[in-house]
């Protein structure tokens, strides 16, 4: 057993990390701070100083991380035009390095020799936690009681805060989903998805409605981009925080942004995930869009050979390492151009993107127009062009070499 | 001028290649064979003969090419995943090596020294000819009349055709769009396009209705996968071409393939190009969605990151040659168990992957289960498997870099 | 515990896995089989035999693996210049997959349910025994001793052996080092190279001779290739192992193939090795030879781009994984012109490549020549070639952008 | 004809040099500036002034870009370890950007609307020198000569020497090679080099003696580093001009440096080329060296898969572009810790490191220690760690995916 003084634990405020810190003073004779932070979940955080002091913890820390959030992590993250596997944005990935960094400031702030969570010891998170622990505090202690105890069971639990005097709401109707849920998305895990071939039912998605329910009338939207960022919309400055919460209203309205997949975790296994990202998914689309006029070839051809690469670093946990850094400074040094007006229509789950315009647009018309082009382009050029890159294929072929 | 004696022309039956095969005749003074496929492109061949015949051509050869098409060119690009710049589905790109095979296959059979196209000197299309012909035939002439002549505006064409006797259906509402299509995809060029900022207008579009006027019922297809190709709808078995006129049939009613963007070409500028690609949009989604249950992670992750080059390979032109070979080699390699089938919904525009199963599944529920998994997963594995992926960064931070 | 009834005993006949082999039956009171195999280690492996039997061992296996070690795993590395951070050939790695494919083979024969091991819990070897180990035999037990007892320094090894009636060959002189071998090379840690400032002693290497040391007259070699191997030497055939074994004898008396690094290990810390790889390090030099010739430039430099990535899974352990397989079909498809002649100098410790020849050679004079060409090649392609390639250039300079 | 006015003439006081600088006079009617550099070549540049003055030349630079040559280009080509097809170190390929740029600024302070090079039709130089030149004036005119005129033989070069009264040094002894030089390498193409089979000649070889030739004793070196660049010889700081000098000078006199290889050029054919690069070669070694203890293991590695790409843009002429700047971004970014001293030792051609300290050091011997470590490393995490890292593996040799 591990020696433990003090240790900052993530608290949502929920069943399970309450039982978490009771466990954890139990178990390790230890203190216990708490950190809750509001990330854009959609619920309120304040409710859990309430019951953090109803289980004694003197210690609480309980911050609106939304700004920081989104600034520091989301954006920099979508000026890679990240996607894990094809088609996962990453929502639940991109918000763990920020919890890891606050627990280490807070631990180092409270004087505190670990760190806990309540994560699985099957999924990703625990990785993404710990990497980042790790990485920031090499010494400090990590306590996942999924992995120690054998509370692994809702049944156990109910009886451990029967034994301890934990109050417990008693919802009715509790999802049958496991959900995570910040700002860029909510996600949904297990229940009847655990099969691949089902389909998950209408009445699990949160914040969008069907392309069916949605409204019959197009909506659209002027993004305006400052090196790879949104920073306004329809002409309205806003900060980071505010265009994505406006975009994932006007997104889920529009039923946008639903994805239904299978993925690979780290920890080596395949699940089943269903997400949904409304205002990600149009800053996807459209930041693909602003690039396209603004972005040189070859810099936009690297950008889309590394992002693999990049999606899986964040997707694995190591945001808070050296080849993430290196990454980074190569993406945003990418972005200095990337500046100017994406136009999106939003109708029934569709985001269409009809316009792109920029000062610093690199789509030249006079080049690349079909009409006369007053010498902008000599046609003739194409042969010498095509000829000598031809060349290593004609000397191979007239060597005998069968290149059909 | 080069000396000529025999030339085969990739020749549609309309008015630029009819003044091409006259004009190869008259300035070259040598015979022109014709050559006209049908790709899928929706209009009939078979009338080329009469205008080639009108022409005085002598050899005319008029073939259906849609099953090679689709099963040796258009599945095994989609094996891959193909996207080029993260949007293009490459439907015109990918119709090219064929044309340019059967062009030499013919120079070969009449004895001819040269071939003929009709692609102008600024876009793709010239380069994808032309680096398929000389792999193929390295001492090939290659005639690119656009590079060469002063016709450069359809009124010196029209006179060109007045001068010479050219017979010239004037269509009235001919199209101010530069197009082309096969059985992946229709594309449009020129016109409004050539203002990025510009929205396309809706009477563009050809091959789907729009999202708005798509039908307010889903459509479900069933897609069977062997080894990676769909060779089953919705349980009947279909040849490769078959296949995609049908899914090209149903997602055109249902509003999907419409794309809209800023693409490089590999002559060097950017250029705005629409694109539908019904059919081409489901497989892209469905092959996902199918390797998602059945390839190893490793593997797809591979995939994934040199797909952009593949991707690139093909728009530039590249499918005849030892690095596409090598690729695909791979690739194929890679869907020995890329089998079962996938359900998918389409409505208005929207392509949803709701199922998917297969005997040849790598998904492990008794693994994968948040539920009791009778061992199938040893939780505590995963703290191990953290801190080794930790150490170098614990030593790192230890060692007083800073991580953060 | 862990209930084993039979394991299979990966046993050199020295110290460690005798105890190793006694230290099984009385832990998991579970039979042992013992298998040894000759990788070309330069020592008899037939005195293992006795060894095992005077453990009380009923079933041992001894065999002779060199040709298979050879052909089917250093050949194929070789294939692809594999080095793993741009120094290590790696000698070690490349041995254990066939270890643990006969190990697995072996407990299917005996109907074993475990296999071991002796390598400690800080290295690579282990990730690489067990990782081909559950590949090829998923529910096998594995067992690691030295992850799992505490006779953790040689005096606690010695005292188990007195305790066991385990005989002892109590060398003099024993090696400070930890020592590897095979046919590809022999490997150096611990001891003073713990200290990566510290010069290696030469009394320390064993297979070369120092460049000093080396015979003022070089040494040629003729190495004819075919599909990317060595077949004959000087004009003489000869199997794999003999070409290794030929080369490591010629290669050590003229001193080349010694190194000394510190590299990254897959368990996370860095680590000192020195290595002697004599024929392996001619062999790399040669293939770059032939292929330099023989191979299309894109799929030259598309195979040394996925070579790191191709070496790390080597290094890891990955060779019996679906990722390894999918990029040897690749590597072994671009092998298939990779035939002809290398002429290569061994001087005091240098390998000097002084001359390459081929039928399937892509070199052409003619084109090449700085002399009067006849027309191979037209200079005046090179401009459209230059402008075209610079479009983008010069469009982003144009417009402003700053290149410089 | 284009219309110029004024041309910059990188201008080598040489034969050919000089009859362009005439020939550029008499066919364009226009100004001609020449512009002469001292890289390191090994000659004076001081003479090129009387011959531009012999010409009539008014304009004429003369400069010594010897400290910016390596400190702006060759020491941040090396932070990447950079090698073009594993062998050829880039010596030529770096020198040209810095010459384009004068050029072009030349051209900017004199009003002149055109350059020119001494560049052939055939080689990679004339791409290097205009894609530079493009890329920093895009309108530039460009002359090359060699692909214009039919001067195409040194007989006819020498006749318009004498048509036009230019002195000519008739050298006896004239090199059968075609050879290039500054301060990173000397090059060797044409002549007998030109059939890959034929061992170059001793004489051919400038810079470097024979390891044959070399000293009997070792020479010792200590190369101190700074943010990867080294900043000090033997304890002693120096410019980066001055330690690639004193470099070459102790590497040429103990023999290493030299290759001899077959290379693919830009423009489609294979060409021979021999190279001395005595001080790059230790620079090659000894960064690698000193990354190995200060380099985390993930940056290295992506390092490592992105410099083939990187040597590739530098080989190619695209120095100047964005995505050279964007990867020399990330490079430079990974340098930051790599300080530090490497000990080389130099024997007959061979370059041996022995010894690698650093400040900055990641090497922890503690932990990579095979005696008793105290507790830095806990075994038992290994089996976690492999378990997780197989369980892909086990599922699909479980779901009975043969991976063997």
């Amino acid at each position: 057993m591990k020696d433990i003084k003090k240790v900052v634990l993530a608290y949502s405020g929920g069943l399970d990390t309450s039982v978490i810190a009771k466990w954890l003073e139990d178990t390790y004779e230890c203190e216990v701070v708490t950190f809750t932070a509001d990330l854009g979940q959609g619920e309120e955080v304040e409710p859990a100083r309430a019951k953090a002091e109803s289980l004694g913890i003197k210690e609480i820390y309980i911050e609106d991380l939304r700004e920081e959030f989104v600034r520091d992590f989301v954006f920099p993250m979508f000026r890679a035009n990240t996607v894990y596997e094809g088609e996962y944005l990453l929502g639940t990935s991109i918000a763990r390095p920020l919890i890891s960094k606050r627990l280490i400031e807070i631990a180092n702030e409270t004087g505190a020799d670990a760190i806990s969570h309540g994560a699985t010891g099957k999924g990703n998170d625990q990785v993404r936690f710990e990497l980042g622990a790790y990485a920031l505090k090499p010494g400090v202690q990590v306590i996942a009681p999924w992995r120690e105890w054998d509370l692994n069971s809702r049944e156990k639990l109910l009886a451990y805060c029967d034994q301890h005097g934990i109050e417990v709401e008693r919802k009715k109707g509790k999802s049958p989903y496991s959900m995570d849920a910040n700002l860029l998305h909510i996600s949904y895990e297990g229940g009847i998805l655990e099969n691949p071939w089902a389909e998950a039912e209408e009445d699990m998605w949160r914040w969008t409605v069907s392309p069916e329910q949605a409204p019959d009338e197009a909506t659209y939207l002027d993004l305006t981009y400052e090196k790879g960022d949104i920073v306004a919309i329809n002409g309205e400055s806003m900060s980071p925080a505010t265009v994505l919460e406006y975009l994932n209203k006007v997104g889920g309205a529009n039923g946008v942004g639903r994805l239904d997949i299978v993925e690979n975790r780290y920890v080596g296994m395949k699940s089943r995930g269903c997400y949904e990202t409304p205002g990600g998914s149009i800053m996807l689309k459209a930041h693909r869009a602003i690039e396209s006029i603004t972005l040189d070839r070859e810099v936009a051809h690297l950008k889309d050979e590394l992002m693999p690469r990049y999606a899986k670093l964040i997707y694995n946990g190591y945001w808070w390492s050296p080849e993430r850094e290196m990454l980074q400074k190569m993406i945003d040094e990418s972005q200095q151009h990337v500046n100017g007006i994406v136009r999106v229509k939003l109708y029934k789950g569709n985001i269409i993107v009809v316009g792109r315009q920029s000062d610093d647009t690199l789509f030249d018309e006079a080049v690349a127009t079909f009409e006369e082009d007053a010498g902008a382009y000599n046609q003739g050029d194409a042969e010498g062009f095509i000829k000598l890159n031809a060349l290593r294929l004609r000397i191979a072929a007239d060597k005998g070499r069968d290149l059909g």
